[in-house]
């Protein structure tokens, strides 16, 4: 009888992938990296669950209806309707509201996974992992510049150097909309397609917004008003007089005025303001602002004030500021320009193992651990060719044998993977030996 | 018109929890160390996605019916079926079932979330961290004395001493089952009810076994096999009495010899032959452990061999081992054992700031952050006593003051909060000062 085995397709989840040694020593690195600077802004580590109450996910003016088309939700056993994180300020706002002791400001860090059921594209994954910062319990934009001058600092820190800050308001954004003549309750609608200007071009956010139902006049007005650019502060002049016609945006003009100022106290000078810039996402209320590495993948760190969204969920209005780094997007960008250097293992000796000199291996072994020396040795008690190829396939540096004739003189030989050397040192000098290379 | 808002349930799923800084920076400390020790081992990180395709999770061997009662299970958006994964070893098999070109043997550590959707209970969460050493690729006993004394080393490198391993192997376990007169198929059935042992007692085991349909005498048999313990040699050599009238088991029993001199040549000395130890997955085939923390929480790391898991997916059978450190139940025992100190923030000085003075404040921030001393200052122009009271209450030890005194003189005032002491020092000496306590 011939057994029929149903074949299993062999793949991850479309979207999603996974990461080998030589990635994930890599991505080790970079995160440890950005956890340490986030520490040096006096940020604080967080971390909350992969599945949220969908309630929560799905609250009104939270991520939106956008970002919900793309939210993976299900219903637990139990019948409970949860989902998959979209983002981490969502969850973030939660955790506001559901510890009123906290101290504020509270400056949190989180880097965790999020899951978004969109187009699958390089560097575009459905699980990808965010790097926020933000600033909960400050309404000065103090918060808005450190928030930016902490993710500038992180990326010149990797080493990414070409980058730019586009930078919005949108109160400003709101008040251009309706100027135009457009109505307070469909504003959201108009800034959902501006945001799509990057993927579908001006035309297609024409044809999109004509198609929505605004009449033609109102989209071009809106359009012309977006494409203004220049100096910082030459646009904000130019924003100021086309909007006082129309009553002004006095709160967003000085908003965006102290962030200059801000911005360039903290030295961070790459950057400008974008009047097209509109950010997908419902939460937003003042500043809003995205980092764009220059040649290439686009946006690497993305952020804004959303001041409303905690009183969602707890009634009491906090106002709070943030931005979110992707590190997916980031280590494409650190790959393209050649600033990661790649490693099989962490290994830095290898022992020799036959079958008969188990005890001596084992005993190398725990005297090199003990001193903190990462060694690692064979189990499968191969040829001697077999285990040197495979130390050096994991870029092991440094080999130890342990032969017959060492053991009687209580000497090792220590071979050289790099320079093709070898030495024989007495067993107890061993440690010393490896101490020296700072291993 | 009054607006009705609906009332937003705050809490995060049940058996999901937060983690806020003060317990967060504690964990990073414990992954850290857990991670560095996994490395002086010579395993190597990977990482695989949260979700699975859930043909994937429930193939026929894989973690068996019993897990997949608890697998939170969905459609996507197109309709296909995922889970989120239950454990980091059946993804690790199709890992290494899809990546034919690996090195082995192939040593990796994953420290990832698992979700299962089971009873509630203290250290016992629906998601919770598990951290994972495997060996791929070596069917030695070594490689199992390898990680269990790897997971040993890391218990003891975090200040837990008092934990028994308990160690058993499938194959004598199955023996044991079979001698008493239970067919070759049902033997996983009867494993899957003696792993309830700890939680339901061995009155419970009996009752649970004879309504599936064991005999009384049967179940006797076994439970009164099960129950013999001893020096690990004496258990070996009562088992292997026994076995020999049913034919005995002499894979099972030299593996278990094997293991036991091992273990005894990498100085693990607190393990024991349990022969009551099952293990609940059904992918196991031959030695299976458990640690077990002395007092209290009972099992915080348990793991096995299974040589089969992986012929699962790729046809090409691969022997495989590995252990698992449940962190939640470990950071409790070290909770409990009073082996963690509590920091709110990593944050080492924070620099007063009021209106007059945020150009200054900026300087000295940067200054201090670029010399990599963790520094963090105020947005909300408070009080200095506020702002006082707001550093203490984070621990941060130094505080910064910049009067319109100081600023005339170039000097800047340092107060330490510990020893409640203040002094004025040059602005141009700030570095110099807070380098000298090794920030």
């Amino acid at each position: 009888m011939i057994k029929m085995l149903k074949k299993i397709k062999l793949s991850t989840p479309k979207g999603t992938r996974d990461f080998l040694p030589e990635e994930m020593i890599m991505r080790q690195e970079v995160l440890d990296k950005i956890r340490s600077i986030f520490e040096l802004f006096g940020f604080s580590p967080i971390e909350t669950p992969a599945i949220e109450n969908f309630e929560i996910l799905s609250a009104k003016d939270a991520g939106g209806e956008e970002i919900l088309k793309e939210t993976y939700n299900f219903e637990d056993k139990a019948g409970r309707k949860i989902g998959l994180r979209y983002d981490l300020t969502v969850p973030l706002a939660r955790v506001v509201a559901m510890n009123p002791g906290l101290n504020l400001p509270f400056k949190r860090y989180q880097i965790q996974n999020v899951w978004r059921y969109g187009d699958v594209a390089k560097a575009r994954l459905r699980e990808f992992l965010q790097a926020d910062i933000d600033i909960v319990g400050s309404d000065s934009m103090l918060a808005d510049a450190e928030v930016i001058s902490c993710a500038c600092f992180t990326l010149e820190s990797l080493g990414i150097k070409n980058f730019i800050v586009r930078i919005n308001n949108r109160k400003i954004l709101s008040s251009i909309v309706k100027s135009a003549g457009v109505e307070e309750e469909m504003v959201i609608d108009v800034l959902r397609s501006i945001d799509k200007l990057d993927k579908i071009g001006i035309n297609g956010v024409k044809k999109e917004l004509i198609e929505k139902g605004f009449k033609e006049n109102v989209v071009e007005k809106i359009l012309d008003f977006i494409k203004i650019c220049g100096e910082p502060e030459e646009v904000v002049k130019n924003v100021e007089d086309i909007l006082k016609k129309s009553g002004g945006c006095k709160d967003g003009i000085d908003e965006i005025k102290m962030l200059i100022e801000y911005l360039k106290k903290m030295d961070v000078k790459n950057f400008k303001i974008d009047l097209s810039l509109a950010r997908g996402l419902d939460y937003y209320t003042g500043p809003i602002f995205e980092v764009f590495a220059e040649e290439g993948i686009g946006s690497i760190a993305a952020g804004g004030r959303y001041d409303k969204l905690i009183s969602i969920f707890s009634g009491k209005e906090i106002p709070a500021t943030g931005i979110s780094l992707g590190v997916e997007r980031l280590i494409e960008v650190m790959k393209d320009r050649k600033l990661l250097k790649l490693k099989k293992s962490k290994t830095k000796v290898f022992v020799v193992c036959v079958k008969e000199n188990v005890e001596n291996v084992i005993e190398i072994v725990k005297i090199l651990r003990k001193n903190n020396i990462p060694t690692d040795f064979d189990f499968r008690a191969r040829k001697l060719t077999k285990q040197l190829e495979y130390a050096d396939s994991l870029g092991i540096r440094y080999v130890v044998i342990i032969g017959p004739n060492e053991i009687k003189n209580k000497k090792v030989k220590i071979r050289d993977m790099l320079k093709r050397e070898e030495r024989e040192i007495e067993i107890e000098k061993i440690v010393d030996f490896f101490k020296k290379y700072n291993l």
